[in-house]
This record gives structure tokens, sequence and C-alpha cells, in this order.
């Protein structure tokens, strides 16, 4: 493609509100641009990149057998009546009527179109399992569009919904598919972690999340260091610390100790010389409406989402200081597990277990009780992991010790089981006849997302450096001056030859100076440079890999049989 | 693909909705199903054969050199402001607000969005010309959404925009385009014309439709059975009927006859014993709020677009009785040419200048005039082309003689001019530096109604006929019965023996009945198939070619060289 014949439009400022390298990028070298908040259009560059990604998706789905759809964005409100989403999914979900009235989202994601359609046309278990995949333009309107096309509001998706008679099933094709996103994820050259991850609004038991690592990404990961383990911080199990009686210090008499001035962690540990291990948090919560006590290490976060799985609770929110005052007669600072009320239960995290002879506050201003001791001062009604994962535990699979680190959801799987096909009376018969709702999987990627994602991780700070399977064009053919006969001339022919050995190839034959086209390219971030200039009348180019930023001159004739090489090595 | 493994789920009823073959087949056949009205799934074989269609498209428009992006699907209100549409778009255009209350159109057609895009990066007529392109799912909120994929709410699309210095460029593009149109028409294998058409709400002069010729085509086609010639048949040109004054006859005296009885043409016609070729329609319009008397021979209709044309006026409508009445002191009826008031303007089709001693009214209930000579007993002040064509006229171009047929809009090309430049203020530099308003061409095709117009032209009683090049598989094998091992053990071995020479087959494993899978295969379409049946033992299967109906045996082992004797005579 001769560069006068296409549209690039490259860029030497960084724009004001691109706060990420791939969203600075993707604008600097030409690949996209906003339309409005968080609605891009993809130029020709990024065009060719999203159908390279979406080739590798397409070739790894089929290869397990996943069948490709198309489904409509435009969905009927019905549907969503029949799962409550229309009511749940909030702002996020665009809505529009038509010229009757007729109330329609615009399809963020379509759980409720696929087992529709798989609910009216599919009945036996003999057509089982089944897994529909599409890839198509999604839309949701997030309340704060950033990050270029890592934050949209429209956002190019593969989709994919799984079908199925019995769990085992359903945890084959998971299974399968976690497998298959790993392998695009390294055909796509990308550096990722699969991830333990929550259900959240499309909910589900099982999930995983795959995180393309970056300093930019806003999920934090807990990974080992010695094993494939991977979860979301805040999924993240935290194994019980061995209690080995034998080597704990002798418990000592609990004492009252004044503390006019101390009302954080730190100032207690500060104040009374002991290191934080010894403390206990103590924190009350609401858990379903009813006055809980929660307790955890001084140097521990206390995790809800645990809380509230442990708990087997709808809601659980922190009691307000004025209401603790009410019933305990201090404030939050001060509560403490030694005397509590009758009846006030006690949940204290496994890392509480292990303290001996702590610290906590003792539920009267300006007191704390010291060589405190659980079971001996305290009772504890449940011990259980409830509090967040940290740099240097365990890792919960025993292998290596937990590290962290940030990435980018691009992909993210679940196991709904029949949570849509039962509130959609979805399904099909069992080989004796009775009617089973399905157990059902959906498998999202992020397909615009994994070109920014893919942005992020490969660039400097002279441009993108795309992995050759996906850059937009193989070869930059840059000829330094058009204007000289010589080099125009050579810039052809090598052109016509790359060409006919079905290279794909930017021709840079712009006329512009020599400084903008190799700062043009270097943005670009094609693989391979090869540059005609001065030495065009000897029949010498110079190469330059993008990757590594070598250079070096090759005759013209050795060109084809180096390129050979250079691309059947990758 | 096995087809226990993928989803089609054919039908034996024919859908009750469902008024012609495409959309009856399409959706028997499993190819597709609504979501809401005008909302369709594509489902698996659909997906492939749109992939093919895409395939083909962007085959073509790369040859000559239009590059594909894919624009955003929302478009803030404020671009639809620029040019004015946002208003004159009415109720096709969906439109919807964001969480912040901005309005968005959701795109029917991408000028607006193209023309900023272009006029922000874009400056230089060194940049020119340069064809932008995209495959995308469009939507349109269609009053009477129908005939399945041809008129649907949400569809794909093809639109491709090209930005020109001047006009000599737009016109070299537009006649490119209107090549790759026909290339691309001739490779999907339709039966085609194309058009001479009118503007519609995109605007534009110089524009071409694409239409698949079909009995169910909502438009009609006038066209000469002698040359390349097709318009719609409102906007064909009619040539005047040369005057010969020597071979008239000789003009009579004018009478005044009594027609108390007859109120139609035809009346007159039967009453007076003359042929309908000597009267004189009168018609009185409003053009632009002047009473105009308007005259055209009996046996033709005056076409309102044409008169608007002819008349340079921004509104044409018939006036009403009661207004005639008022004017003219006789009803609608019984006005005629003659002694019209004075300074009422007349215009007349150029099939009035021939009449000879014809009739018309006599501007008074109950009476016509007899013997009425053009410029003799009345007079005119033009005469133009203001009426529809005939099947029988003279062919526009001077060869071979008009004929009617009914066609399926496929592709729309437009000359748009400057008239989005210049509303949105897209300009180029010439190269003398000064800012020029973009020359614009605008180019759509309809991909998913594509899909219905091959299917419209290529079915039978029994089901679809795909052209081999666009069949959603090659080859459909058929083992009759998966029980008996013969069969089965041929049935996997053929399957793998295909796939292994890369075939694109769809292997009926299912555990049905013979007469269900063959009439299953028929409906479905594929060019061959292949059935493994009793002969199984010997090694013997049986051939169906799907356009024909041609059956034959075929011993196995002269399989996969036969095939490739057909697939290469294709």
């Amino acid at each position: 493609m001769r560069q006068t014949c296409t549209l690039i439009p490259t860029m030497r400022e960084t724009p004001a509100d691109a706060e990420i390298a791939s969203h600075q990028l993707l604008l600097r070298a030409g690949y996209i641009r906003q339309s409005a908040a968080g609605v891009y259009s993809y130029l020709p560059l990024a065009n060719r990149v999203l159908r390279k990604i979406e080739r590798v998706i397409r070739e790894e789905l089929e290869r397990v057998g996943a069948i490709e759809v198309l489904l409509p964005a435009l969905q009927p409100a019905e549907l969503w009546h029949e799962t409550g989403r229309w009511d749940e999914y909030g702002l996020e979900l665009f809505r529009l009527q038509d010229r009757h009235d007729r109330d329609f989202a615009l399809g963020p994601t379509h759980e409720e179109v696929i087992t529709s359609l798989v609910r009216d046309e599919l009945n036996s278990y003999k057509k089982l399992p089944l897994t529909l995949y599409q890839i198509q333009t999604k839309f949701r309107d997030e309340r704060r569009p950033r990050f270029g096309l890592l934050r949209g509001r429209e956002f190019i998706m593969k989709d994919a919904y799984s079908f199925h008679l019995d769990e085992d099933s359903l945890d084959e094709t998971y299974e399968q598919m976690k497998d298959v996103y790993s392998k695009i994820c390294n055909r796509l050259g990308l550096r990722f972690k699969v991830v333990e991850a929550d259900g959240g609004s499309i909910g589900g038991t099982d999930t995983h999340e795959f995180m393309v690592l970056s300093d930019v990404g806003e999920d934090v990961i807990a990974y080992s260091d010695a094993s494939n383990y991977a979860a979301n911080r805040e999924m993240a199990e935290v194994l019980p610390i061995a209690l080995n009686a034998e080597e704990q210090d002798a418990i000592l008499p609990m004492e009252r100790v004044a503390t006019p001035n101390e009302r954080t962690i730190e100032e207690i540990v500060t104040s009374l010389k002991i290191p934080i291990e010894q403390t206990i948090k103590t924190l009350l919560f609401l858990v379903d409406g009813q006055l809980t006590t929660v307790l955890c290490r001084g140097d521990y976060e206390v995790n809800e989402i645990k809380l509230k799985r442990v708990l087997h609770a709808e809601q659980v929110e922190l009691a307000e200081d004025a209401f603790i005052h009410e019933q305990l007669g201090c404030h939050v600072g001060s509560i403490g597990p030694v005397k509590l009320p009758v009846g006030m239960k006690v949940i204290a995290d496994w890392s509480v277990r292990t303290v001996r002879n702590g610290v906590c506050g003792a539920n009267e201003d300006g007191y704390h009780y010291v060589n405190v001791n659980p079971e001996h001062d305290f009772a504890v009604d449940r011990y259980a992991d409830i509090r967040n994962i940290q740099e240097g535990d365990l890792s919960p699979d025993g292998e290596g010790t937990i590290q962290f680190t940030k990435g980018i959801e691009i992909g993210h799987i679940f196991k709904l089981g029949t949570q849509y096909s039962e509130k959609m009376k979805a399904t099909a018969l069992d080989c004796d006849g009775r009617a089973q709702p399905f157990q059902m999987g959906c498998y999202g990627l992020g397909v615009s997302r994994l070109l920014a994602a893919i942005a992020e991780q490969y660039n400097d700070e002279h441009g993108l450096k795309w992995p050759a399977q996906l850059a937009p064009y193989q070869i930059h053919l840059v000829v330094v001056n058009m204007k000289n006969d010589e080099q125009r001339a050579l810039g052809e022919e090598l052109y016509a030859l790359l060409q006919s050995y079905r290279y794909d190839v930017l021709y840079d034959d712009r006329d512009e100076r020599a400084g903008v086209k190799f700062a043009d390219a270097d943005l670009i971030g094609l693989p391979i440079r090869i540059t005609v200039g001065k030495k065009a009348s000897e029949g010498i180019i110079e190469v330059k890999y993008r990757a590594n930023g070598e250079q070096s001159e090759w005759q013209k004739e050795e060109l084809t049989e180096k390129l050979q090489q250079y691309f059947t090595e990758l």
C-alpha cells in the first residue's frame, strides 16, 4: 500500500486527554480517532490489526468446535425482563425506543438473546454440548470512559456461549475454553495471567479472568512466584498459618492500659512498642442487619467479599460510629473482642488465631488491653479466611509466595450454570425424556481491547512495536527522497518485487523530509523498515528491525532471501 | 462439520409471516431467526455465507485501492445537526440518549461521521483521491419491516465514501465503483441490472442502483430489450415522438359535444368511439403554490418527479377538486386546455404534441371538445418529458424498446458532489493553496440483503440452491442410516478423506430417517450431496447435484478425482 493512497494521520504532539501509552500511540500513529467519549473510529491500520486478531481468535475457537453466529445488537426489552436484568443493569445499559415506543437495549452482552434462541431451537440432549460464538460490536454506557480502547462505550467483543445437559460437560468445555484463551493470548504475543475472578453482574460461580500484565492495569493480581497460581487480589484465598502451640510464647496475664492519645493501630504500635503482628483489629459489621464482630490481625485488611461469602450473607456493611457508641458505649477505635455483650457473634480471620499476648481495644475510650490471647481472654465463634492476601503470603496452592502485579482484563470466562436457563425456562430433554435446564458457560474476549493491550505491551518512547504476526503490514519500505530519481526508481522496483513475493508492504512514497518519514515509521511500528536512501545508486538498502533497533545494510539482490529468513525464523 | 455439532434448525412448515421464497427458505433451512420485527440472528449457515460475500466484496474493493476502516454505530447528534439531517431524517433514524442525556443516532449511514473524520485528518490535494469503506451493522427504523433480510431494521452494509479535489476525479472513481459493483454481482452469480436512479434522502445528482432481478422486487425497472439501458421506471427518460406534420390527418373544426354520463377517459373513449391515443388528459397542479395546467396523452401517467424537475419546483401537488371548481366553475373530470383563464401556465408532455383531432374536457361539466388540436385550439407554454415510461416505448438511448421487470435494490451509488462537505466545512487545499470543499461520492451495498437476494434467485420448491462459491459448505455428506455399521464406517472414512483434501463438508451424522435427511439436504441447498446408503458395502456412493438434480453413482475410489473435476469446472 502506497502511503499517499491511504489514511495514516500521524501526530507529533501527544494528545492531552490520552493518559496511557497505548492510547497516546494509537492516536499519534494514526490508528484510531475518537468520535465521542469512549467511541472510536478504527482507521485503516487499526482495522488491519483487528482483522488479524480476529483471525487468530476464529482459528483457535474453530479448532475446538465452537460455531460462529451473528446476533443482533438491538435486543428487545422483553428478554431482559425475563432475567430481571432490564432493572438490574443500571445506567450502563444503553436503552432506546423504536417508532412504536417499544423498548430495546443495545447489547452489552448476549446471554438473553442466545438463551432465547437456543430455547426455541434446540430441545434434545443429542445436540449437546454446543458452543456458539460471535465477533460483534457491543455497547456499554461506561460512567467514565477512559484509556482509549481499554474502556470504551462501543467496542468489539468475541462472546461465546456454551450449552450442556450436565455440569461435567460444562466443566469440560470450560477447561477447553481456558486453554483456547491461553493459546490465543500466546499467539498474540501477550504476557498474561489466568486469574481466579469474581462473577460480577453476569453472575456465575467458577470464573477466570485473562489479564494482560501492565502497570496501567486497574486490577491487582496476586500470583505465585513459583507456580501458575494467580487470582484477583480480592479473590485470592489466604491459607491459615499453622498453629504450633509449643512454639508460642507463654500466655501472660491480660492488663488494661491507658491509651489516651492513641487512636490508630500505628499509634498503639509506636506507643506500646509492640510489633504490629501482635495487634488485633476489631470491626463491627451489620451482616444482613445483625451486628457482628469481625477480627483481623492489625497489619491486614478485612475483605468484605470473603466475609459475605463465609457468612452466606446478602449484605455486609460496616456499622457507623454513632451506632457503635450506642451499643458499646465507646467509639470505633476503642472496640475489642473482650467482654462483648452476650450473644454477639465473633468472626475472626485465621491470622488472629496465632496472635499471642496481643493488643486490642477495651470497649472503653482511652483504654486498650495488652497480653490478650484468643480463646483464653475472648471467644471466637468461627475462624475463616476473611482478609486480603498480601505480597509475601504463602501461595494458596502451596507453591511459592505471593507477588502483586497489575493487569488489563481482556478476557473473562464464567460457568453460568442454570441461572439464565432457569429464569428463561430454557430446557432440553435428557435421554430419559425429562426436561432439564441447560447448564451454560459464557466466554468473553475484548477484541478492540486486545488491540490496545498489545499496543500497551509493545511500544517504546518512539512508538509502537507490533509483533510481526499482528502488524498491519509486515514491511515498511521508505524512500528517503522521492525527488531523487535513483531512489524513487529503486523504491518502485522493490515495492513491485516485494508485492510479487506476497509481502504486505507499506510504501512511504510521500514527499516528506527524511526525519518525518523515520519518525512516522517508528510511530507506526512495523517489524522491518527497509530504507532506500543515498546508497540507492550502489544498490544498497538499509534495514532496521523495530523490535531491537538493529540496523544493517543489504545489497538489494539479497533482499528477498534475507526477508524470507527473517520471517521464517519468527 | 458434523451436523450433530452445529445448529441448523430446519422446519417442515412454512412460517406464517414469511411472504417470499428467500425469507421462507432462510427460515425453514435454519439460516436465520427473527429476534424482533426486522431484527435477525444469523445462525451458523448464514454466517458462513455472509463471510463469503464479504470476502468477494473486500477483494474487489481492494483491487481498486479502496481502504477499509471501521466507523462507530453510535453517532453524536451534533454531526447530524451540521447537515440538518437530525431533523430531516424522520422516524427512520433510531435515536437514543446516553447517561448524560446527550443525543446519539444509531448510524443508518455514515456520511456525517466520515466527512467529519476526513475534515479533521486530511487537508491536502496530495492525499486525494481517497476511498474509504467499511462493512458494518446499520440501523434503520423501517415503518414496515418485511421480506426477512430484504427490509430489516438492523442489517449489514458495505458503505464506501470517496473524496476528491474535483469533479473529474469523482467521475473517474464513480465509474470505477460502478464496474466494481458489477464485478461483485457477477462473482456472486446474480442476474442484475444497473439502473439510473433517484437520489432519495442521501441526495446527490448522478446515481445508480444495482437491482437484482426478481418478481418479488418492489421496484419496477424499465430496460431496453436491445442495449444495457435500464432505469427506475419513474426515472426513465421518454423520448419525444417525432412530429411529422405531413403524415398527420387534416385538422378538423373543433366541436363542443355533450357527455352527460362520461366521467373517465375510458368512458369518453367508449362513448365517442375514438382511440385513447387521441385523448388529452388535463390535470391542475399547484406548483410552488401557483395553479398550473399539465397535459398528457390519455393513455399515459404524469410523473410528478419529472414535473418538479422540469419546473425547478420545490413542491408539486394535485389541486383539490373544490379548488378547481372555485377557479374554473367545473369539476376535475371536465377540465381541458381550451379557453383557460388568461395567464394560466400550460405544460404538456411531448405525447400531446402529436395528438391530432383529439378530445378534451370543455371546462364545463357535461361537455367535451372533439377535434381539438394543440397550437391550433390551445396554446402550450412548454413541451417536456413529464410522463412515466411504458412498455413498448423507444429506449431513451435509441436502441430497442422498453420492457419492464422487477428488482431488489442491493446497491446504490451516488455522486454527492459538495453537498456534505460544504455544510460540514470539509475542505482540502488545492495545488495553489486554496481551500476547496471535497467532491464526494458514496457507495452502498447491502451485505445481508445480498444474502437474501441470492437466496431469492437460487431456489426451487424443495429449498435453496447456493452457487458453489457462496454455499456455506461445498459438500453435504449424508449417511442414510447411522445405525448401520458399514454405512457409518464409510461415512466417517469419507468425512476424514474430504477434510484431508480441504473440502468444506457438512456431514449429516444425525440419527434421523432418510426422508428427513434428504429433505433437509435439499432445503439447505449445498451444491453436491454425497449419500452413503445401502451400497456402502460395495463401496458405491450416490452423488446428487443440487443445481440440476442430476444423480449418479460413484465408486468411492473415484470420489476425490471427480470432485476435483467438478469444482475445477465451475
